[in-house]
C-alpha cells in the first residue's frame, strides 16, 4: 500500500468518528429521551477527542510527509495539500486545551441560558471572560503572529481575513441603508395576522414542498426540531411554532444546505474533496434556495395557489409576497428579515473584532452593543435579553462564525447572477416549482468540489470573480429597492 | 492515576464506540433513509473494528496486569477479573479474522435473503459453509482444546457448556411433550378472527401500556420497527403488522428487556458491572414480563376492559385469554406460542451441535432439519423456506445464540417462583396493572448486578439454586396443563 493509500484509508476511518458524532447530535436534537442527556454529552465529547487525537497523531504527519514524495493524481495531490494545511493547524492545538474549551463551553452555555432568562449579563460575564481567554490561547497556539480574530474567522471560512471581511460587511451595510425605510407606505409593513394551520397538515405540505424542490428523501429526512437545522449529512428539521409561512421557508433554507451535502462525492467522503466545511459556502446554498429562488415572483406564483388550496389561507398572493419581503427592523437576529439581518451580523463582527484586539472588555459589552445597535437601527434594545444575551454562539466559543451568514448571502447572489447569465430563462422553471436546472448548475459549480477551494477561489471558478458586495447589493436593490 | 483508574477510564472510553454503534444501529432499524445503507454499514464495521483494536491493545493488557497488584475495592476487583477474562478471550482472535467474519456475514446475509425468497437452499449453501468455517477458526483461536460449539455458546452466555445446555433443553422437551395436544377440545385452538384497529390508536395504547407497566420514557422511546427489538440502551420497537394483540405483547416483551437496561448502574457503565451482555439473563427479563406477568389471569383481567374500551374488540375476556395461551404447533419459530417455541430452539441447538462436531455437512442440513422437525412436531415443513431457511441467524454467523431463548424462559420461571415466595400476593398488583414491587425485586436481584455473575451464579444468588428445568416445567404445566 502506498503512503497515500494508507493516508486516505486512515482519513476515511477517522471520519467515521465524525459521522457517528453527527448522528448522535441529530438524535440529540430530534429524537433523544431527556434522560440520555448526560450520557450523550459525554459520548460526543469522547468521540471528538478520539478524532482529534487520531488526526493529529504522528502517524498522519509521517504519511503526509511520505505521500508528498509519491506520484499522485491531481485529486490525490489536492487531498494531501489540504490535509497537510489542516493537520498543521490542528496539531498546534494541545489536546488539553481542546478539552478545557469543551468543558468551559458546556458550563458557559448553561450559565448563558440562565442569564438570558433572567436578563442578567453580570452572572454570565465571568464565563464569557473565560471562554474568550481560551479562544485567545487557541488562536495563539495556531499562529502566534497572526491577528487572533483572523485565526478564529478561519475556523468557519478557511482563508478569510479580517480586512476583506470588514470591507465586504461595511459595503453591504452602507448599501442597504436606504433600503430600510419602515413606514406605512412600505408593502408588508403591517404583519399578516396570525392564521392557524394544524401542524400535521403543515408537516405534510412541508414534506411535499421539500420533495418538489428536489430534496432527496432517500438520503435524508424532514423532522420537527426546536431549531431549523441540517444535520448528519442532510437530515433537516423545521419548526411550526413560528407559523405556517416561516416553517415553510425554514424547510426551503435547510433543503438548500442538505442538497449540498447530498451532492458531495461519496467516493471522496472523509477527505476534503468529499466534505463541505466552509460555512460561508454552505450558507450560500441555503440562502440561494430560500431567497433568490424561494422569494422570487415566479416561485411565489407557483406556491401561492397550492398554499391556498391546502391551508385555505385567507390572504391574497400579494399579501403573502409582501409578508415574505417585509423589512421590519427588530432587536432579534433570528427573526430578522433578509435585509436587516446583515446589520445584526455586522454588529457582532465589529464587537468580536474589538474584543480580540483587546479594545473592548467583557463588562463593556452590553453598553457597546446597545450603542452600536442604535447607530445601525435607530433605536436601542429594551434590555440585554434582546441585546447582548440573545445568541448562544459566544457562550459556546464560536467567535468568527457570524460573518459567514452575510458572506453566504453575498455569494448566493453572485452565484445567481452567474446562473442567470447561463440560463436567462431560469425563472420560468421556478414558476413550475422546478429546480432541476438550478440544482444541476449548483452541483456542477459548487457541490461537487467539496472543500477543494477556499471561498474566493470557488467564487472565481464558479462566477468569474472573487466575492464582492456588488451582486448582493444589486439583488437587494432589485427586490427591495 | 492508579493503573486501575487508568484502566476504568480507558474501558469507559472504549465503550463510547459501542454506545455510538448502538445508536447507529437503532437509527438503521428505525429512522434511516434507505440511501444511507452503504455508508452506515461501513460506519458500523469501522466502529466495531476500532473498539476491538483498542480493547485488545497491549495497553489494556499492561493495565490489567498492573491493576491486579493494586489495593482495590471488591467492585474494582470484579471489574479487573471479568475484564481480564474477556481480554484474554478477545485478544486471541486476530483482527483479520474479525474483519473476514464480518465481510462474509454481510455477503451471506444477502444470499440468505434471496435464497429464502426463492426457496433455494443450494444457492445459500456455499455461503453457509464459509460462515461455518470461519466460526470454527474463530472458536479454535479462542480455545484450541475446548469443543468448538461450547466456545460459540459462550459468546452469548458466558460459562455455558454443551452438556448443561443439552440437559436443560432435553428436560424441557420431554416435559412439554404431553402439553402439545392440539385439537378442538383445547381452548384457543381456533384462532381469533382478524380484527382491524387503526395503527395510530394501537400506537397510543401501546405507549400507554408501556408506561403503565413501568417503562421509563425519560430513558427510552417506543417506535415502529420491522422487528420488535430493544436497542441503544432501552429504546424499543414494536410492529403492527401481526395484529393488535401481538404488537401489544411485543411491547411488553421489549419493555422487559428495556427495564433491565434502564436499571443498570450508570456509574459503572462501560465496565462489566454496568453492562448486560448475557443474553439468557436478558431474555429472562423480557419473558418474565411477557409471560409470567403479562399472560397471568390477574393482568389479563386488568388489560381486557381497557382493550375493550379503546379498541372496541368484539371478543370476550375468555376468548382473549385463550388466544394468548393457545398452543398451535407450526413451522415458523417467530410465530410460535410459548410452549412449542422451545421445540424450535431444541431443533436448532441439536443441528448446530452436530455441525460443529463435524457430524452434519451443510448439504445434509435441509433433510436433517425436516426429519428432526417431524419427530418433534409430528409433521414436516412444506419447504425449506418454512424450514432450514427461515432464520437469519446462521447467515450472520450467530451460532449458539438460540439456546438463550429457552434458558431465558426457564430462568424467568425460576425468578418468578422466588418472587412469589417473597411476595405471595404479587398477583394482586398485576390485577391493577402495577409492576412496582415486581420491578423492585428484579432491580435488586437481577438488574443492578450488570454482568457481574455468570448465569448459574446469578440463579444461585437470586433464586437459591442453579438454573434447572423444574420451575419452568412446573409453570408451563400450571398454565397450560
Amino acid at each position: 500500500m502506498s503512503a497515500y493509500e494508507e493516508l486516505e484509508r486512515l482519513l476515511k476511518r477517522i471520519s467515521v468518528l465524525g459521522d457517528a458524532n453527527a448522528l448522535l447530535y441529530w438524535d440529540y436534537e430530534v429524537m433523544m429521551p431527556p434522560g440520555e442527556q448526560d450520557r450523550r454529552t459525554n459520548e460526543m465529547a469522547v468521540l471528538s477527542e478520539f478524532a482529534h487525537e487520531l488526526f493529529t497523531s504522528d502517524q498522519v504527519g509521517a504519511l503526509l510527509e511520505r505521500a508528498t514524495a509519491e506520484a499522485l493524481t491531481p485529486e490525490q495531490r489536492d487531498v494531501v495539500k489540504i490535509t497537510k494545511r489542516r493537520y498543521d493547524r490542528q496539531r498546534r492545538v494541545p489536546a488539553s486545551l481542546v478539552k478545557e474549551m469543551s468543558a468551559t463551553a458546556t458550563r458557559a452555555e448553561l450559565a448563558w441560558k440562565k442569564a438570558r432568562e433572567e436578563n442578567d449579563f453580570a452572572s454570565f460575564a465571568p464565563h464569557l471572560r473565560r471562554v474568550i481567554e481560551l479562544a485567545k490561547r487557541y488562536a495563539q497556539a495556531i499562529d502566534a503572529t497572526a491577528p487572533i480574530y483572523q485565526t478564529l474567522l478561519q475556523d468557519y471560512d478557511e482563508g478569510a481575513t479580517i480586512d476583506e471581511t470588514a470591507t465586504l460587511l461595511s459595503h453591504i451595510a452602507q448599501g442597504i441603508k436606504d433600503l430600510i425605510r419602515p413606514g406605512p407606505d412600505r408593502p408588508g409593513s403591517e404583519p399578516l395576522p396570525p392564521y392557524d394551520v394544524p401542524v400535521e397538515k403543515q408537516r405534510q405540505f412541508n414534506e411535499w414542498l421539500a420533495r418538489q424542490i428536489g430534496y432527496d428523501f432517500t438520503k435524508g429526512r424532514l423532522d420537527t426540531g426546536v431549531h431549523p437545522m441540517t444535520m448528519a449529512f442532510g437530515r433537516i428539521t423545521t419548526r411550526y411554532t413560528d407559523g405556517w409561512l416561516l416553517s415553510l421557508y425554514s424547510t426551503i433554507h435547510e433543503a438548500g444546505h442538505a442538497m449540498y451535502e447530498h451532492n458531495l462525492d461519496p467516493a471522496w467522503h472523509g477527505t476534503p474533496l468529499g466534505q463541505a466545511s466552509n460555512l460561508a459556502i454552505h450558507e450560500s446554498q441555503s440562502r440561494l434556495l430560500e431567497n433568490e429562488f424561494g422569494k422570487s415572483d415566479a416561485f411565489i406564483s407557483f406556491l401561492y395557489p397550492r398554499l391556498k388550496e391546502s391551508y385555505a389561507i385567507p390572504f391574497t398572493e400579494e399579501q403573502v409576497r409582501a409578508e415574505l419581503r417585509a423589512i421590519r427592523p427588530g432587536t432579534i437576529r433570528v427573526n430578522a428579515d433578509e435585509v436587516t439581518y446583515n446589520l445584526h451580523v455586522i454588529l457582532r463582527f465589529e464587537l468580536e473584532r474589538r474584543i480580540f484586539a483587546d479594545q473592548l472588555a467583557v463588562e463593556e459589552l452590553p453598553a457597546a452593543w446597545n450603542d452600536r445597535f442604535e447607530e445601525l437601527f435607530g433605536f436601542r434594545p429594551p434590555n440585554d435579553k434582546e441585546g447582548v444575551l440573545q445568541d448562544t454562539h459566544w457562550s459556546g466559543g464560536a467567535f468568527g462564525y457570524f460573518p459567514t451568514y452575510v458572506k453566504g448571502s453575498a455569494f448566493a447572489a453572485q452565484q445567481y447572477e452567474a446562473i442567470k447569465r447561463a440560463m436567462p430563462d431560469i425563472e420560468e422553471d421556478f414558476s413550475r416549482g422546478d429546480t432541476t436546472r438550478l440544482r444541476a448548475w449548483l452541483r456542477e459549480h459548487i457541490h461537487r468540489h467539496g472543500d477543494l477551494y477556499l471561498l474566493n477561489e470557488l467564487a472565481e471558478k464558479a462566477t468569474g470573480k472573487p466575492l464582492t458586495a456588488d451582486s448582493y447589493l444589486h439583488y437587494l436593490h432589485e427586490r427591495y429597492g
